[in-house]
């Protein structure tokens, strides 16, 4: 989550790179007409019909331009917000409104389709206990925006980097030899807080990774059929997820396999944004 | 253009907190099977057609883990790229090239799905001498990579950031008092070697900014017959730009305005990624 | 400009550096005799006569050291002040003032140097049309401060790094294989937003870039009929700047050549400070 | 001293700092007409009589921008220099030469500037065993480089910064109530590695100070009259130091004080630049 | 661990910070007697018996200031070293030497002595199957290093951080209203690759947890009868951990309680150093 | 000091990087726990007898987190506090109390440990002259808060790094040739602000620093007659500084010798933590 001890410990340096990356030395077509403070108000309108995620990074991007501007919210994260709608009012030094707009958007904009593409595919899964999650196929130093993105869109995250699960891949189970001896070293080496998981491409290689004691074993890009034995053979003795190339044609088919999870790398690199626009800035008293 | 010294003077601070982001205190599951050095091989394969972006960034993030590792390529930027074609072999420590494989790809995927996306509006342009360019509608942090992904597509770069032109949008001549205003004020702010762009919404708005001397006239939102009555208007005195919701459905109408350059927020915000992988790695010698 | 947004976007961040650097751990004398909070008041003095520049960095100063310093202004960035005028009074901690006292005057007195000298030179124009500029012949990690110091000297900037605007240079047309290729090439290359400038040395270089289409051609070190002559050539078809050694004794004759800019390094590069000064720390309360 | 150690420690962050100042995604002019590597050599001239400083500074620039530059020089750090004189060599990518020449320029003429000036003064101070010294009059960020230049000028510093020496001055001592309770606490406060230097205006005050033991005592703004008379208190008890406006003009009359150090604020807040620059840039094999 | 790619990405920016924290602008000792490079070789001596933990980071360090160094090593992390025994020789420019010593041997020094502590709690609990790991109780800004420590002196990590695992202490119980609240709520909230561990401190909260479907469940201060029975509850289906003030005395006797893991603040929080130091450098060649 | 200048400028980026050392992308346990903000309080406790340092350092690590939080103290640091002994309540937002917790802790046991060591030293020295200080054998990135904890613990300050003061050692006395030659060599390179400490093993290194002026001369691991004899030797022309493994064991005896200082690393590099701690925190209002 990002809340307002994360907002401080990690995402305030990554909003102010974002404003540094616009602004070299000064906003020049905004000093070339105010150049002092002028208070003014502006309204957040939503463009598409979709789910919005990033308002508290939207108002804080503004807040470390100018301390004294204050956003008014009518809706929040998650709300599913319809063409038209005003989301919030930007009060303050029109200068900072200005300058700050296009950064403000632009995480507005990719988190909030980040969750409406990730709400869309949530809503192909009901009915199904099959949990929808996100991957590391993040973009670049947007990771803690993009995850939380997917949690606003009713979906919930893998592991957040290589440091907090064991994830062993064909690469890894190659130079240990296989997967019973991947899953010896992992409990060896990983601190015992940490969970297992498995990646297998084979029936056999899940029998190995369950009796091993994987936590969580993936099946990759397994048969339909095969996937519903490996859940068979896993019987409950570990978390199944399921990874591969899922879209909206294949996901609902995925949900009668009776696996626990299953991953989804385009929730993060390839939702389309989701429009929203600052309008009507004018000057106020 | 991402060249050798940009690359130490702006990129190479941005791949480190990507490599910075992805592991917290290492990459456990790496370090559960391999204790020590080990040298390996690794294939980079394109798993979709499109336009390659980005292999010098790719290359550069697993020398900043190893400058030991070397990357041969058989594609440079700008190639079109087949679904299986080999780009490349990564040879180094496989722990170097296990740890620094998703961030690599992540910027190489990300910047690919933009050249990708760039160049087939660029194609849809051919035979026109309108001038595809982009936006700052850019991920936070990624926009070295991503302008420089739109001019390996084969379209070309609107201004960088807020300092370096001058666009007077609706709030800015709002602010001024009129276009004339706005114009008068940007050219005694500006510095000289500055162009100045003027965004209208009317006939007589461009009338103005083409008399007050705008280097650059933005068409926002006009209807064909109004754009190609500002393009007469207009006669050739200043650089014609049109904006607007361009998709691959209205482009091609709009060859046949008279413009010169076309802006498209989408090459860098809605794009899918451009699938790569790194396959087969196994140790050498 | 600097102003609010971009102290905190760009200038906060020298600052800090600043202070840094002339505190390791401690102001060690300040600590000496006083332990605790003291509320105390001090008056910036202006010590020559001269152009003020660099009050918001001056009173930022103490608020990075601070929140509760106040500064009371008595003149405003561009003023002509007088030997012995009080410019402010800074209130607040003592300890706050008097370790950041030396920090906010180098800043002070640097910038309000370049503005003098800049402003006397500015005076030695007056009557003509020809604008003074300044070049990137800054000191280091002191840009945006000196450029602005330009600014409140009455004088215009040049462009403000290698990034925003073309400028091709002997070696430049040497690499391309003349004036012609080298201004093609940056009409393919660069942004359609950005100008081209080259820097000519001949008549015939002249001619070569008016008819290339060069925005602003740089006459670099000709005789004084060469450069009228230059300038007949051009004819209004680009701006013309003149360039060299500008100093007190020869820009009066510059005024004549019917340049449009005169560039001057000296202005950034050798103005002496203005002497400015902390007096009369006092205790209140 | 700047030695390799420093270098890193110290002055590349500054230098990478002053080459992103230059470069906010890439020298576009450079890029316009070199797309590749290109294999350069210029030289290093000097334009003015002087005394250079920098020159380890001025190849790292070059260094941080690509490792296979080489600079080959032909003078060192103190030497005198000649207008017309060759100083180095320059050879490597020409567009790391064109890209970083600005920056490693900027350092280059401040630093010779101010060892050129320093060495004027410490002329006029020959034959006295008057010793003179710089102050913390130094352009925000730049003192390491400021102080190691007035070093090469051959004079000494004074102390670096607020931690590293006591310096009392008439707001300590008014807080501490007088010299005698102001160099009282600083002799309990400050390490006892440090020494203890205070400023006076009268010859009371004199008296005090070398009373109390401090180390060295300031003498400010003192009729030559006073001056000699403190030397004659003090006994060589303490070390003597001059402060106030030192000029060439006045400098040889305190010659006679019998003081051991004079501090100057001149040396580094109001030289002008030596005048260096690269020429003859040319492609090799 | 710290392997070469995690020192890169991590461990170097602190290192770097150690080094600016003791050179503020030169190391003055060094610079008085050496003037330019020569070159030299020390010995690293063991002054302690213990084990040894950190060379890569002590050969790191001279690394970082010139990458000539060359450290040559007689023993590896997680040797028993003994007294007098010579564990490495250092050649390189002596100037480097000496000025990165004291950093160096500062890291070296105490993650040796945490290495030899955990190495000495390890060894009372052998012939158990009690696993002993550390706590978040680490010095700031160098939990890396330490925590590396303690696994080179045998013992296991616990979570390496707040982001890595779910740890229910009493506030969030409290906060959820209830042992079993708490750990469906993070069932809820969590990613499913995270353990979830509750803290306990009566038979019935460990009763819930266990029921809750805790993973992993903490014995806090609880008697060792109430232990034992808590173990006997838990009936393998959740790692049971001991935590409390664990020391030299109390050790042996958990190891009688059938807990998995002991848990220890005092392996990084009070461990002293163990000696090691440069000796007999002198000049070669 | 850390008074609240310093706090700014050097300490908050060192308590930031340890938050965030602590939180890769949140506090996940609190998350689960707590949705949003809900005011709390709880208490500071002492768990052990001892000297409490860094409550200025406890509380900024909370401010840092939440602008909001207070923290109320009933003690101050350099208090002998007790165990059981309420030292402050904190009350804020529970959420920013419980992440923030550890990291404020892990500050103040360690600080705490230093002054409560330091004191027993110091306690041990009463009623001699001889003054405790410390060393440069502190951890990496913490000097700046363990140099305080030494002073709060009644203890002074040796110098704080490698650039303010010249220690010439067996390596550097080799270099020049002896101990005349080095200090000559000071004399003529360092500042004039700066004292001259030499290290001697042998009373004819002794007699050669006294007379070569050195300021401080450090007797190193001499027998206490040897001692003795340079104290009589050095005659009050320089202080005196005994050096080597200074232990509560042997300190009383060398109160004795009547040198001015002894140095002492176990200070900084081997005190234990005291321990306090958190406690009761609950919901307020």
């Amino acid at each position: 989550m990002i809340d307002e001890m994360t907002m401080r410990i990690r995402a305030d340096e990554l909003i102010r790179a974002a404003l540094a990356e616009d602004v070299t030395n000064e906003d020049v077509s905004t000093a070339c007409v105010l150049s002092g403070k002028q208070l003014g108000e502006a309204e957040l309108i939503c463009k598409q019909d979709g789910v919005i995620a990033g308002l508290p990074v939207f108002a804080r991007t503004f807040e470390l331009l100018d301390k004294e501007v204050r956003v008014q919210f009518f809706a929040k994260d998650g709300d599913r917000v319809l063409r038209g709608q005003k989301l919030a009012t930007v009060r303050g030094d029109m200068r900072a409104i200005l300058t700050g707009e296009r950064t403000a958007l632009n995480f507005l904009q990719r988190m909030s389709g980040i969750a409406t593409y990730t709400a869309e595919i949530v809503r192909l899964l009901e009915g199904s206990s099959l949990k929808l999650v996100d991957t590391r196929k993040t973009t670049p130093n947007m990771r803690i925006f993009e995850k939380y993105a997917v949690r606003v869109g009713g979906a919930g995250n893998h592991r957040y980097n290589l440091s907090d699960a064991v994830l062993l891949k064909d690469n890894h189970i190659g130079a240990a030899g296989g997967v019973r001896q991947a899953v010896a070293r992992a409990k060896a080496y990983a601190p015992f807080t940490m969970k297992i998981e498995v990646e297998t491409e084979t029936l056999d290689m899940v029998r190995d990774a369950v009796e091993a004691g994987a936590d969580i074993i993936m099946l990759d890009n397994m048969t339909a059929e095969d996937m519903r034995e490996a859940v068979r053979l896993i019987g409950g003795r570990a978390v199944v997820e399921i990874s591969g190339n899922v879209t909206k044609e294949s996901v609902s088919r995925l949900k009668e396999i009776g696996a626990d999870v299953v991953s989804c790398g385009a929730l993060t690199h390839s939702a389309p944004i989701l429009d929203v626009s600052l309008k009507n800035l004018h000057p106020v008293r």
